[in-house]
């Protein structure tokens, strides 16, 4: 069987298991405090060309976004988000158990405008009695989103102007966020990011790491205390030396872009492939994850030799299929793939 | 100025202010141990012809709300309702602060219907990684609904019915529940409840008392230590009396809804009225709340002399408004409105 | 039977039930934005001698403590409070159903020291990883403390001090401020709390009104958005002329004292007659409240015609009984309880 | 520097990163359900000698107490444990920030009795008004303890029998249990437990493991829905497969044991060298955590070599210094420790 149903059914990129055996012995302090983690941080503030911003490491994506989002609002105010948002349909009511109504609207590919935004902001802020609604306070987008899609650099710039002047926070979930930002249909660069959000995070777990997501803090009323939510949400590796490490090795040399420019690649033969086999695509992705309408009797047959993840009914005939390519995606494997489809 | 803009604008039926009076120097032990709780929850059983529910009295009801949805939900677990319900919109997320999320659904006049139900129940348990997914495990509906419609015996029945093959809770929020189950387009009983959900309230606070609602907990499940809940989410009143002395004079003599059907019939003179004068309707409400279609310039005149809450803007000559009646709404009144209609 | 058991056993001062009547058809805004409400507060502000101080009226001491005190707190801070705390013992922890720790010291005579205040802070601040640990940030008393003694203006200054100097906030819980305030064990004024704290509340529920706090917040950090706590807490009431009124008569020509005083002196009256006839004191209490230990057999036979509240066993032969007074107690039944002692 | 501060200042035993590099290619389910997560389970239920039993590994311990204990409490149920406890004193009030209460005893080096329990839950039973206090559900105990103390298998079975007796669970925090179970204070072996309590964890963090730590359900009532809270509180890992491999490692050949063995064994050298060379012990542990009252003077001296982490003052001339030995302490640096004491 070849698996494509996820971009999390292999290890490790390599490097990073072999930093792993090497700095095995070394004695480091706990809890963030090693040298590794100083330099993956010192790294990546360089790639980002931007010493300002604070960076810590964390373990998982839901975990990142219950303790970003609860750490920016108080009770009373919410997130808003499309209904396809991560944290609003399988992070199991993270953000909601923390106290926190998530907002949503409706999605267009995976995307928001800054129609919805204000619209929300208007509603509640214009209502006869305000403090009978929940206070929008934070915006929260994935890049790529959850549809495989991008936001432009315009789109983004627009989304957090209205953010701003409205007194909103943005954050960006980056879980795949190398995936996007190599992808063709962005000019966003990961520069550009501390000019256009408060808050993000660079996802490791689905683009080469064991595990791991860096989030970085660009906003100053951010900073205070972070730490302090990390632990409490149970976030705080105890050999903190190991998201260290990982995040030091990605971004050395550029290698995390590496990885998943190279995913891409082989993602976008197999979306070129099925659109010269006449398929037909559920959203328009240029990333590592693909949607394919797939009639159901050829789906069988190919699930003999290939796992897909099923995103859902198309019809009565035809199955939506998400094909993830990631670091360990062969090219034999894809052209296999291909020949088969 | 007259108004019409809420059923809270003026203090107490004066039989309850009455008892008040007469009881006050009355030695009665605190928080819900009194003589005049017994006798107000011997009253409610009774009105049920039922002895084995369990019977609290609660201040308001964002407080009643938010103590029985989290007294009855784990934290993965979600209370579904329609996109216009008062916890989904009005509450200030009161539900999400202890913790779950609110799974809304298009409303239709108000209301759900038990496709949405089951479809949002079968997404979840069919999904690949169930866990993931906020589980469904409550059904929470308002009679009458947030827009003065109702549901009939066999719609509630069915909704019921579907909550029940599903494993979920149906809980009945009657803010509003006098206005309700007096008015033409339901054949709802108050004894019904008891068959038609495991939980609901009596609405106190817009149906003559001061403040106050009666929580009915019908199903044995959701029975056990509902006190502490009470006591800790700050809805014990230390003088419990006063919420039993309201209670016990409101359902003495049916004098609950002797309040709600004058209140109703005064309403339903004014929607006639309307009707009469060529106003469409926004919802078709037979309760003391009516929604009519206001032209600006008509509003502005009227509003001279009279209060409405403004609902919504229809477009950009027309105001929803909203008018509602109560037990201290006069002839004399309705009267005036309706001759400058 | 005569009742000492608690200073919540009746209804409500005379004045009060009549202003209710006389208001009962007034047509007035809800969730506190009536005239009576208004006038409350203007009174209130003028019996502090400060304009600046924001007033919210609540429902009940849980309520106003949970609302008060997670409007202050982060999730990684907590509250310090002695041992004999109320939020600590008898709110079911209703503090952290909010996510707050309460940091416990032990308590002299119910009351907290500064030396204990200092010590937990630099506990936290010096520990090696201060982020392990929750940051004290708030300091909860009350006064009259729930043992029935009072601070000095000069321990309340020192316990203020203290908490500015290290970045904390002062909360003082008023249930039963006017009977401490009354006492001849504390020089502290009305006036002075504005000086001594971030923010308190005056306790009605056992000072003559039905029941209400009203929450007085000094310092300019706490004031924004707590409506929206208070709504979001269920404690906002729909028909807030009710708690407006009530306080509006309270506070008007000094009448909140007056009770107090009267009970106070009723009070003392029982402890001096307790002490002549020999019996032990358990707490040295000047306010409405008296501890005195009881051999068993005496209580016994007293319980045939008075009740008290069981404080604590003292030893095998002797309880802790808490007696109280209020604005209903009457001087004739002070005299029959005396004559039995 | 040779370092003696904690137990997690290397990376993993050699094996583990071994195993994780030669699968590393392996496509595998994310989120538990590869075939690594399920040979881990197996060898522990085996090395359980109970098949009974569920297991789910989490990757941190806070993160595993605060998951564990909120998915058994409800918001008015507490846990009792220790002054010293780990959630009451280490982890930011994360148990708290999921709305439960820590209901602390004083301890007896780390320990608490059963007098302490069946007092707590008398308390609260016999309360007039029970709903006012928070009820005592679940009690947390460490084996080995914080202090480095263990239980005997006859204190343990007392207290689980006075939690059952009284309708409360227990629960064992294990965070470095193999070190408490090879340590010869105590006669409890690892299958035991499963008839000495209804929830407990093996800690992998600090046995060996880059992280990790097996959570074993015993109790059926227990382990309904866990994997929700695992997803909800962030401690689900997408790449589940690194946890099985790891505990697959750990429970192959006995080697989790051999581990703490050796380590514990290198501990007890040093204690008995500072025993012998005069030094005072703060607790008598007989794990891999050792606590030597030293001179301030010396302290000063060693730590030009070595690094300790300082437990607490002991007095004005005298620190408690804790010294920890894991599995990549070598006998090189115990016997330059020692020479230098």
């Amino acid at each position: 069987m070849i698996r494509f149903d996820s971009d999390y059914l292999e290890g490790a990129y390599p490097k990073i298991l072999k930093k792993l055996v090497e700095t095995n012995y070394d004695q480091e302090a706990g809890y963030g405090k090693d040298e590794y983690t100083k330099s993956a941080t010192y790294k990546i503030r360089k790639a980002l060309n931007n010493d300002n911003v604070d960076v810590h490491f964390l373990v998982g994506g839901t975990q990142t976004n219950m303790t970003v989002i609860s750490s920016i609002l108080r009770s009373y105010q919410g997130v808003i988000c499309t209904d396809t948002g991560h944290i609003n349909v399988h992070e199991t009511g993270a953000i909601e158990s923390f106290g926190n109504k998530v907002i949503t609207v409706k999605n267009e590919e995976g995307k928001i405008n800054i129609k919805q935004i204000q619209e929300l902001v208007d509603l509640q802020r214009n209502y006869d009695l305000p403090e009978h609604l929940v206070m929008p306070k934070l915006v929260f987008i994935s890049l790529p989103t959850e549809c495989g899609t991008n936001y432009t650099k315009e789109e983004l710039k627009e989304i957090y102007d209205v953010c701003r002047k409205n007194n909103l926070y943005l954050y960006i979930d980056g879980a795949r966020l190398g995936y996007g930002l190599v992808a063709k249909d962005t000019d966003i660069k990961l520069q550009d990011l501390t000019e256009l959000c408060d808050i993000f995070y660079i996802g490791g777990t689905k683009c080469g790491a064991l595990f791991g997501e860096a989030v970085v803090i660009v906003n100053d009323e951010l900073k205070k205390d972070f730490r302090y939510y990390i632990k409490q949400r149970g976030a705080m590796l105890a050999k903190g030396r190991i998201l260290g490490i990982q995040f030091d090795t990605l971004f050395d040399n550029n290698l995390y872009f590496k990885i998943c420019k190279q995913a891409v690649d082989l993602a976008l033969r197999i979306k070129e492939a099925a659109i010269e086999k006449g398929y037909k695509l559920f959203f328009n992705s240029f990333t590592n994850q693909q949607f394919i309408i797939m009639p159901n009797i050829k789906l069988k047959e190919l699930e003999k030799e290939f796992a897909f993840f099923k995103w859902q009914k198309y019809d009565e005939e035809n199955t939506v299929i998400r094909i993830c390519t990631s670091w360990a995606t062969t090219e034999e494997n894809v052209n296999k793939l291909i020949e088969k489809l």
